[in-house]
């Protein structure tokens, strides 16, 4: 425990040395260097493909499942993506140093605000290894120090990749103890590095419930949790239908492992008897297992009985809970009970009720006539994304570059003092 | 232990239910109801200072010092104040609702950040009863329930300010819950509040270290500090000299108890033998003790000598520390190496290094040519202030309405899904 203790301390008072340096770096360093990181990684992906396939071959002795390798793996295309991504935020623009107004009292001092790094932040992750350059990528473009924590299934990739980013990211003028990665997994290094508030100034946890909650649990550093989705569409009365079900299918369907899928559809009851039972037809053609509450069970044979328990299921793959109610009030008083404030949107053509929706409903995103899938950094135009925030404050939803900086005001004076 | 979780967790159950209603109260209902605050404050400023007196009397028979009798004790002009304040926060624009940007993507959906209140705020603090309503105003204007918890040395005064402020709030359509005031007053309660995450969106200590510190260690609640403020005023060569006399002297005297006082001053070296010492008997005729580095002190006799504590010392008080440095760079080493990154000042005439002191001096405020004392939400243009946070998340330095909302992504669609 005290070498434990020793490890991480050690990492992260380099990356809050690194950190004093990386809030200066200029664009340009911090730019060349995620382009050489990207061509480090392609040209080392046999080295990298090689410590992955320790870390996969662990995981199927010791019996995981298929999705869980599946989510472990690399392959070259995967290496490709990654690569790309790192060129990606290299392309972003840097708000490092940005002003976003520049305002005058009436004293005659300008006063703005300027965006800065955060600091260190640290990342605690599970079994992905592509979270590891991602998460390096945008931290080093905000010009923060990354302090990473992958999982002990990743152990040997995320050292790999790490490793390679480093080295790149020297050559090219990046300060040591930048790129920080946690080498030792015990589990206890999660409240450790938690704990560690006089070297890092945020933790994101990515990974499961139980992980978000053991970091939360334990944290005197800020945290921003990426928790669960259980994301609704309420098709309202009257909508245009053949949006509804493009909208609930896509949100359902077209990635259904994904925080911002739907895992609830609510339909007002007007719709019950006609569109809902084609709708419903629909979505069992692609695949996906309803459970619907006693109205939908009669507007449509053969579905099972949703429990309560489904009300706040985050399924995360094809399963579908469909409630009929009465109104927009009772779909919102729906959500409000059984939401987790993620994404939820409506589908209707009433002015009135899409405009309540959007200042009532209270998620991280709010969507009019568009698919619960659309919260996603790219989508809504930041950029790239390192997640989705769970957490009220400093970030709330989709998480760009802007959402690892914090500001400072900056005050330009002629010799202004106080009365 | 069992009845006060009780108190406070129903407490807090309260501000929750009360805060989804506050959410969506208008601007109108908002505005009437701090106006009728106000007058109610003033209608009934007998009780309150009748209230006041029992704290005062119990202080002065606890034997407390003359500045803690002060901060405590309510007068008319206080009181006066107080209603005051009420209405200058019923005057500013109402945060809730707008939409900073709103952006169209290619494919056509529109995507804006709306700012919602946060939810429940809750506010940990001591001694002085005018931050009851302060508080109030500001959370009440902003959309948030408040959870008022303040010390047991001003248990009346709080109580009844609390309950003129609840029940004119009431009258004029606020819900029940929207302003709680936890009136039992137990050290342990602080613990309880700060982990009662099921329904504390935010806590806010206000008062000395001993008070953040148990606030911070026990928290799950996400907290934002109002911490110390090591505050330096760095004079540059060259500068405009009767400029940095008068910055100087406001920065330390014009009120010493502040948290953006200045309690360092680092003069350019070329400035120590003929400056200097003038600058330091216009401090001391103003009744400062100096506290001087060696060059310091063979630069104007008479002057004891600082010891490590003082670089790091926040006085609160009439002494200052003044160190001469060699140049910018100096300097920048020293308030990185001692400051508090709270406020930090410098006064040139050089443009680039100007420059440089506003992008790599890392504090909350940082000012050219002005006092450390402008670093307030009034003088910087936020209307009323909460505090000055030294938290880096959320929000950082002075904290105005808008520090205590969030934002939620709202997307306006016309069938938008997900490719």
């Amino acid at each position: 425990m005290t070498d434990l203790i020793a490890h991480i301390t050690e990492k992260a008072r380099a990356a809050k040395t690194a950190a004093g340096l990386l809030a200066v770096l200029s664009t340009a360093v911090k730019n060349r260097a995620l382009r050489a990181m990207a061509d480090a990684v392609s040209a080392q992906a046999a080295d990298l493909l090689a410590a992955n396939a320790r870390d996969v071959e662990a995981a199927r002795r010791d019996g995981r499942n298929a999705a869980f390798v599946d989510r472990l793996t690399l392959t070259p295309l995967r290496i490709d993506e990654m690569a790309k991504g790192l060129r990606e935020v290299a392309d972003l623009p840097d708000p490092v140093g940005s002003i976003s107004s520049l305002t005058v009292r009436p004293n005659g001092m300008q006063v703005g605000r300027m965006r800065v790094p955060l600091g260190v932040i640290g990342i605690i992750y599970e079994s992905r290894p592509n979270v590891t350059a991602d998460s390096a990528a945008l931290c080093l473009k905000s010009g923060n120090a990354v302090l990473l924590r992958g999982g002990s299934e990743a152990v040997h990739s995320n050292r790999a990749i790490a490793t390679v980013l480093r080295e790149a990211a020297a050559k090219a003028g990046v300060p040591d103890g930048a790129i920080g990665l946690v080498e030792r997994t015990e589990r206890e290094g999660v409240r450790v590095m938690a704990t560690l508030d006089r070297y890092v100034d945020l933790i994101i946890p990515r990974g499961g419930e139980g992980l978000i909650q053991a970091v939360a649990r334990d944290a005197t550093v800020p945290i921003i949790k990426h928790d669960k989705g259980v994301c609704h569409v309420y098709v309202d009365h009257p909508a245009d239908l053949a949006m509804a079900e493009a909208v609930c299918v896509n949100a359902k369907v077209q990635r259904p492992g994904t925080c911002n899928a739907m895992e609830t559809l609510l339909v007002h009851e007007a719709l019950a008897d006609d569109w809902l039972p084609t709708l419903l037809a629909r979505l069992r053609r692609e695949g996906v297992e309803i459970r619907g509450c006693p109205r939908t069970r009669a507007a449509a044979p053969g579905i099972a009985e949703a429990t309560e328990a489904d009300w706040s299921a985050e399924y995360l793959d094809l399963i579908l809970a469909v409630k009929v109610v009465r109104d927009l009030d009772d779909a919102m008083a729906h959500i409000a009970r059984y939401g987790s404030q993620h994404t939820d949107a409506i589908v209707t053509s009433d002015y009135a009720r899409a405009h309540r929706f959007l200042r009532e409903v209270d998620s991280a995103a709010v969507l009019v006539n568009s698919s619960t899938r659309l919260h996603d950094g790219y989508q809504l135009g930041l950029g790239a994304e390192i997640g989705i925030s769970t957490t009220r404050i400093h970030a709330r939803g989709a998480m760009g570059l802007e959402e690892l900086t914090c500001s400072k005001f900056v005050v330009l004076g002629t010799g202004q003092v106080r009365d």
